[in-house]
Order: structure tokens, then sequence, then C-alpha cells
């Protein structure tokens, strides 16, 4: 019988369609096997020596007087840094210049590397990245909600092979941010607890659904993930805002995150995956009822007209199968 | 400079990447050319002939003695049809038993038709097939929406080649669908007027996102559009649920469906699409503030980490140049 499980923050409710269920095994075969790629490209934007083919960087971090980290504007920019957001409405037409930030954050000067594989000191210096230009872009009144999001190979939407990430600014709360946030406030009104700290104690007493935990973070597969191992990497400590993360939590979620990615690496063969900082909006960064957190989402699942008219999803791969799979993977 | 526009219905912001844009013809060139199909296919489910490959008849519809179209139970089907759905809360846990319905309404014998090409008679037909099993199914009280959709091309998630759609029934009302309603309700609330009743109006005046139009159905690109070539197919009469179309609805939908997908067919070299009927919930099918329509997306854009991470769209072509480059078009 198949199951249909809700999910506790965002109130979505996913099919289990256990009569097409696959074993985790299984979904190696989605992954196409990557060609070996070399440590240096000479047309690659993103290598050491073509710094001239991106836009001036915002900010570089050095070591031995190279850069090992490069912040730069996304040369085909989404949204523009300049200028004042204005709204303006007339019947259903309801419109704001598209005013905002679109920056790439290059994660190593090593074209070949990837997360998963890098040294967790590596790992930690990207995070610490995140860190610096969300709080230096949380001081722009103009902004509303930093997104930091890392797309990994080409079904993923990368169109640059060379690690990277990057990070958008939008000036307004987008609307399905905002939902989240309703739930997670009426969660809390009517329980008098945040929804994910509920979820965190929970999962660490269930064990069923964890593939790692220290003392300051946990990497999970919810319990209503939408698709084949969709992964949530979760502070311990109560903090809506990614800019609040401190020293030592950075330190853990370097080990969590790139372990969590080396499981996945071995385990699934190198899948082509998105991840994205859920983190709260600018103008509410100490509120009681949110939680922010990194998720991780192969892609393994496609979207087709039911997932559009419903928007649900249908999952053949059940979330405590798959984080025993990875939790006793040895890496 | 870009834009960012507000979809009145859903209240989600698109952003208009006006520096990425994209002039209407590109996007035939994200298009593999197809194949030529045969007509009769010896191993398809679905061909005449080979009705004991697939599960037995809910319905057919016969013309001189043979189905024109026929309805059947999806084989890996996602719900269950059997059971009554019960809900169980523990926690963070909520779980419903997967009860629910799933059909394949197979709209032809002729393996190699679709629906842009096919004689307006036979869609005509096809949308009536969808009324009967919505009727059908609207009187089984354990169900609460019904799903109709139909994924036409490999990218847009279809296995099977052979024309058909998909019917799928559950037993909650999806949180996504819920939210549309709750908009649409504080919109009326607000204004007296169902939003989607004032969109017809205002798209009528403006023409400029109108691609076809008749007397009781009009076919626009609205103004905050997902993605390219996103098209939504209304009625003029205020009504709820697509169960309450009419036998004179019916021919014109038949008519604007037809011609929509000839020229999506014709002008973009035969996309890959997904369609759905967005219907009210089943219980509330008489309600002023909630408009069925039909929403056709063809298979242009990919969701990455910025959409995960936001629930936000980029949009690389603008929704006026897109519907006059379908108006224009002749077929």
């Amino acid at each position: 019988m198949p199951e249909i499980r809700q999910n506790i923050v965002t109130k979505d409710w996913i099919i289990f369609a256990t009569e097409r269920a696959k074993r985790p095994e299984d979904f190696k075969k989605h992954f196409a096997k990557k060609e070996e790629k070399p440590d240096f490209s000479p047309n690659c934007p993103f290598c050491p020596g073509n710094e001239n083919k991106t836009p001036p960087a915002i900010l570089e971090i050095k070591k031995d007087n190279a850069w090992i980290i490069r912040v730069i504007p996304n040369k085909f920019s989404a949204l523009v840094n300049e200028g004042i957001p204005q709204r303006k409405t007339s019947g259903i037409k309801r419109i704001i210049n598209g005013v905002g930030v679109h920056e790439v954050i290059i994660e190593t000067p090593a074209h070949n590397s990837t997360t998963g594989l890098m040294e967790e000191e590596n790992v930690r210096e990207i995070i610490q990245v995140y860190k610096k230009r969300y709080l230096d872009l949380e001081k722009d009144s103009r902004l509303s909600q930093i997104i930091i999001f890392k797309n990994h190979g080409k079904s993923a939407g990368t169109s640059l092979e060379h690690p990277h990430s990057q990070l958008i600014a939008t000036p307004i709360v987008p609307a399905s941010v905002r939902q989240r946030f309703e739930e997670a406030m009426r969660h809390y009104d009517e329980n008098g607890v945040c929804v994910f700290c509920q979820m965190i104690e929970e999962e660490i007493k269930d064990q069923e659904r964890l593939i790692l935990e220290d003392d300051k973070f946990l990497a999970i597969i919810p319990y209503a993930a939408y698709s084949p191992f969709h992964i949530w990497i979760l502070p311990k400590r109560h903090s809506a805002s990614f800019g609040e993360i401190n020293q030592e939590e950075i330190k853990s979620l370097a080990g969590i995150l790139k372990n969590t990615l080396a499981k996945l690496y071995y385990g699934l063969d190198d899948p082509d995956y998105n991840y994205c900082i859920r983190s709260t909006s600018i103008d509410q960064k100490e509120v009681k009822y949110f939680h922010w957190y990194l998720a991780i989402v192969p892609k393994v699942t496609k979207i087709a007209g039911f997932e559009l008219g419903s928007g649900m999803f249908i999952n053949v791969s059940m979330p405590e199968e798959s984080a025993k799979f990875l939790r006793e993977l040895k890496i």
C-alpha cells in the first residue's frame, strides 16, 4: 500500500509509491559516468590566470599570495545591483524593477575538485565566505531575502563545470518562502516550539532517518522527503538566520557537508545535485519560529504534469532505507 | 533593467531576466527533432490489438465498433483504489494510507497522432471523456482533489509515446493547491470579484498577451508567466469546477486547445510539454472565488538551486513577445 506523508514544515503531501519503489543502489543508474576532468582548463573563466575573463572580484581569500576562493558578480546577472526597487500596481499587474544581487563564489582554483572530495579546511573556507557575503548584503536595505545555492552537474543546471556556488539576493520575500514562515509561525503558536527544533529532537530519538550527526549539526533524510536522497542538514542550536552561524558551527557544518556529499559521491557515483541554504528573510532574523538549514537534492526526479498540477511529488524511495544506505556506507 | 512580476493568483514573484532575454524563435533550438513515428507500433500496449497488455478498460468510446478512446487503470499506479483513507499523526509524522485513483486516458488508436494535429472532433471527445471521469470520481467521498494532466515528450516525463493523458485523484487537497484557494479567497474578500474573472477582463482589454479567443474561452500567456510559452486557457463563464463545463464550452475548448497546441507544434517544432487542468477541490465546487483553467507548460526551463531555494522562477522571454509570436502565426 502506498503512503502519503505530510512535510510538517511546508504541509506538502508526498506520495511514497511503494509499488514502484526502488532500492537505494538502483539510483546509481540515473547518473552517467562523468568524464575525467583536468585540474586546469585553459578556456575556463574560473581557472587561475583567466581572472580577466570575469568581472572584477568582490572578495578574494588568499593563501601564499594566490587566491583560494574568489567572489565575483555574475556576468549574466538575473538581477541588477543599481537603483532602488520601486513597486507599481495596476489592476492585475504587479511589478518591481529587478534590483538585486547575483554573485558567483568560485570555490577553489582546482578545475576538477568537488566538495565531497575536498579537504575539510577548504569547505570551511567556503562556508566562511558564504557568511561574509551574507552579513555584508544583510546591511543593504533594498534587499529582503538572500539565497545561497549550488548547481552541481549539467542536469542540475550548471553551465560551467569549475566548482562554484551562487548567491542571489531579491528585493522581495518569495511567496513560497513566505508560506514556509507562515506555517512555521502557526506551528510555534500552536505548540510553543520551533517545528525544526521538534523535528531535530524526534529524528535523533528515532535514529532511522539519520545520516550523520555531531554535537552541532545533523544530516537526515526527512520523513516526508520530496525525492530520493533529498537531505537536510540542520544546526542543533535554534537560529533563524544563516548569518548567525558561529565559528564552531562552521567547523562542524564543513565536516558534515563534506562527508554527506562524499557519501553521495561514492554511494551514487557522483550524482548531479543542487543544494541551497534556507535562511529567514533579512527583516526577521531573530524569530523563534524559523530555523535555517541546508537542503541537498540529487537530480533523480522529473517534474511532469502531475507535479505541475498538484504541487505534490511522487517519491519512489523510502527515507528510512536511503538513510540507512548512506549511514552505513564507509567512506 | 530586469523586471520582477507577481502572479496575482499565486502571489509568486517571477524574475524576467531582460539581460538574458531570448526571441521567441530561439526556443525552437531547445527541441530535438522528433523521429518519424508509425501509426501503429506492434509492442505499444496502447495500440489497438494490444488491449490484453493493459488492465481492463474503465470506459471505452466506440465508433463503428472500434474504440476511439479508452480509459484504463494505470498499471503502475501511484495510489491504490481500495480501502479507506486513514490519517495518523504522531509528533512530526503525519501520514495517510495511499488510497486514490490513477487512470490513463488513451486518446486515440493512432500511435503517431498528437493533439495539435488531430481533428477538432477527436479533441472534443477527449474533453468529453475527461468530464465523464471527473463527474464519476467526484461522487467518491474518499477523494478530495482530481488532477487531469498530460505529459507530451520524453523530457516532459512520458515513458510511452502513444498519445495519452492521466488522471490522479488524491484523498487530500495538496498544500500548494490549497494555497491557491486561500489567495483567491483573499482576493475575493478584498475586491468582491473572482481574481480570474478580473484577469480575463483585463487581458481582453489589453490584448497584448492574447493568443486565441472565442466567445467562451481565451488562451493567454499570463502577465507573470513562470517560463517561456507558459499558457493558460480559461473559460469566460465563472465556474470553479471543471466538471461543470457544458457542451458548448467543450466545443469551444476543443478548438482553442487544438489550435494553441498546433501553434506550438508549428512555431516551436513540436516541443515537449505538460498540461494540467486546475480545478477546485471536490468539496467546494460552487465557490465564487476560484475559477478552473487549463495550463500548458512547454519544457524549456530547468529547475536548479535558485528555484529550489526560493520557489521563484527566472523567465528569459517576455509574455507580450511570445504571445504576439503565437497570435500572428498562421496555422
